[in-house]
């Protein structure tokens, strides 16, 4: 139940239980963030204008699922999960129960699930961690499954 | 098997049928979009710095894979997968089977899997669907299996 993301550890997989729990510290949304990304990615009404958005099935302005997706990384990235060689990907599962609006304040609560060591890879193995993207009412914005790629320890050339 | 994204026609819950495809236009990424997206939401040496990212296990500078998810979703918004309502996402899974690199031509190729209408809200309906992500050598650098809410026709106020 310990917050282990304080302090500069970084984790190998040999370091890394299951149940461990991870938080990340905040980040602060607000329209323009919501606005600029979706120009970029997912140009539509709901995350590009504020009067548009109140006509549709959300009633306001919401940031896309995808933007919440990359500020939930950044947030695992920055201080949510720190892993030994960087939060490495292979894929994973997103939902979003709720959206999230501007004036939200983001935090990403992170637990090991599963730790699966490679058979043929001795110097890595395969992490499975939930994390919950969380807003500043403690509501759930997105819940995502990942498999993460993580070094060993041993093996492994530099020093956690 | 025909390409039924060319035209202005908008899919109404309706319209869709299982096994139905729709092929998007395509985005060329450069290392300047990489790094720029990387500077956001995922600063790790792998997707920053070319340098850095030659001593990594990618060999070279890699796309952030939520990177790859936001310009999948910009394809699918842009020409993808035209969706009367947009494109509304509850969920999905992702799944990066090779990274994206600086040249990569991306375009999305969708199939329709799966069509429910809401019960309890006759205005709309479930649908699911896969969307594979390419690259100019017909490589798959994304699978994405997307749950989507879609309006149906019946009861809806404007035309398609």
């Amino acid at each position: 139940m310990s917050d282990a993301s304080r302090g500069n550890q970084r984790f190998y997989l040999d370091d890394l239980r299951v149940g461990q729990r991870f938080t990340s510290g905040t980040h602060a949304v607000d329209a323009a963030q919501i606005k600029a990304y979706a120009r970029q990615f997912d140009p539509q009404p709901f995350h590009l204008d504020d009067a548009a958005a109140k006509g549709t099935l959300f009633g306001g302005l919401v940031a896309s699922g995808w933007h919440t997706a990359s500020l939930t990384m950044s947030l695992l990235v920055g201080s949510g999960l720190p892993l030994a060689g960087g939060i490495l990907g292979a894929g994973g599962e997103v939902t979003w129960p709720q959206p999230v609006r501007p004036g939200d304040v983001l935090s990403v609560h992170s637990e090991i699930q599963e730790i699966t060591p490679s058979r043929s890879r001795p110097e890595r193995g395969m992490v499975k961690v939930r994390s919950e993207t969380r807003n500043q009412r403690g509501e759930t914005v997105q819940i995502m499954l990942a498999r993460l790629v993580v070094p060993r320890r041993i093996g492994s050339t530099s020093a956690g």
